[in-house]
């Protein structure tokens, strides 16, 4: 077990990515109720709003209520998603979040072309243009990020030689700014990861840069999300983005109703199996995804929600 | 990934353990429909019934009428399950069955009471009956099997030692008799393993047993299905019971409503991925599995059929 992490960070997207995508609206109350109880369960880190355009996302339109309801705990961090100046504005003057400045790259050009309209080396040429506003605002910028990492709905598999060339690219960037990233994430964005490829590009990242730590952004749209994590465990990472009760959907899917991310609590399962630190109390992460499901007014996909906890069976 | 596979055996238990669990009834008609959609989908080896009391299982009392109504297709293994000499002199009298002999240890002392009202040592002399029995009808003894290899509800966690020794024993038992097993399985039959479990169990019984044919029979009731095959494959393992949507449930879940076997177009999407061949036709099983979701009338925990196979998406 040599290579396993003895602590993970969990980064919680259920309230961000994970209300996003549901089609009924959630309202502001809801939010922060989920919101307030995942913080009692021990996570350190939830992401918690999008600041976006509220034409485009209309569920996320009441990005500041909801940061100014919800009660900050000590010891957990509460970010933001935003994707240009206007939404980094927003989430700065809404005050109470940790403003944390990200730079993102694509290992695929085509679905970089379908997403942003951009080249390769126009969206190199855009992320000073950030780090210069990060800078002026006195935001650290501990992040990068590389999308569609293990493949790509508009242009198939993905080299993985490509994903180190990425990730170089965000780490030079960052340096010849005078920044030092925290980590790199590797983004499954439209649900393509196996394990095997988990550990391929993990890999192949980890030779070229082996100071550098990295993050998994997984999702389970065709159930390979725990899957995927324990690939990523086996490589020793230790930071992984989730979402409570498999919140997220995959606007990527081939149908309606598809797996959403990583499931938190199937995930926290799997490390307290493995001794692996958390922070999260299990039990009480499995009474946010029972929330989740009744705010949503649907089934979620997680299933240790319903299998139940080993500890009690110990005893 | 020199110690996968090239090709893996599956078993779909779908029409069997899947159906035997559903609560809603299943027309004979619905299971012949499901057994013969599953048999154009390249499955080579499919479970169709269990020969039980009618009374404690009324759901399988049309056993016989499912085995005369389905078609056997040219290459495909239709087997059953029975617990005594009746329900396999019930299983021989159906016709059309490829008829195997089992021998059946627990890992679990609790469970077994509990289950059988045995003993160990009561359940070790039960099985040169069974042989006997086999033996007079001119039946191979191919398959020993180990249940809750991997942990117990009514014991807790168990010694990897003694899942050793039961394959031990089953070994002698069939070597003892003049009957040489093709494989031996270990069932988590309560859905406690982790890939680290697996790999634990598996590695110490390869150990002991270079030689010996393993099969897995997993549930994912706690969302760790896909993750112990893949563990399973990385250890070599080339036997796997799943079932189509996943179907199936656990009768020993902590809530109702829990995940069932280890999802069968999941696994053969991730033995495609892998270049691991199964035989089947993923798009043809993903029918089978909207087939079973039809018929059972509520949704699957199966993801490949909603999150759509990336081959087209590769074109």
């Amino acid at each position: 077990m040599s290579d396993f992490p003895t602590r993970v960070h969990i980064k919680e997207e259920g309230p961000r990515e994970g209300f996003q995508i549901e089609s009924a609206a959630i309202s502001t109350v809801d939010k922060i109720r989920l919101i307030d109880r995942l913080s009692d369960s021990g996570l350190r880190h939830i992401q918690v709003v999008s600041f976006v355009d509220p034409r485009r996302v209309p569920g996320m339109a009441d990005a500041e209520a909801v940061v100014t309801g919800m009660v900050r705990c000590e010891g957990v961090s509460y970010t933001a998603l935003w994707l240009n100046a206007r939404g980094f504005q927003r989430a700065a003057a809404a005050g109470g979040l940790d403003l944390e400045g990200s730079l993102n790259l694509y290992a695929s050009d085509a679905f970089l072309m379908r997403n942003q309209n951009r080249t390769p080396a126009q969206q190199y040429a855009a992320q000073p243009e950030l780090i210069a506003m990060y800078q002026a605002a006195g935001v650290p910028v501990r992040r990068g990020f590389v999308s569609a990492a293990f493949g790509c709905n508009f242009e198939g598999d993905i080299p993985v030689a490509r994903v180190v060339d990425r990730v170089g690219e965000l780490l030079a960037l960052a340096s010849d700014h005078g920044e030092t990233l925290g980590h790199v994430g590797l983004g499954d964005t439209m649900g393509w990861a196996t394990p095997l490829t988990v550990k391929r590009v993990v890999g192949a990242v980890r030779d070229r840069f082996p100071d550098l730590r990295l993050s998994l952004h997984l999702h389970d749209t065709r159930g390979m999300g725990v899957a995927n994590a324990w690939a990523g465990l086996e490589m020793g990472v230790d930071m992984f983005d989730a979402a409570v009760g498999g919140l997220g959907g995959c606007p990527f899917a081939g149908h309606k109703g598809a797996a959403g991310n990583l499931c938190t609590e199937d995930f926290v399962f799997l490390c307290d199996e493995l001794g692996i630190e958390t922070g999260v109390d299990l039990e009480a992460l499995i009474d946010c995804a029972r929330l989740a499901e009744e705010i949503v007014g649907h089934d979620l996909t997680g299933s240790v929600m319903r299998g139940g906890l080993l500890r009690r069976l110990r005893r």
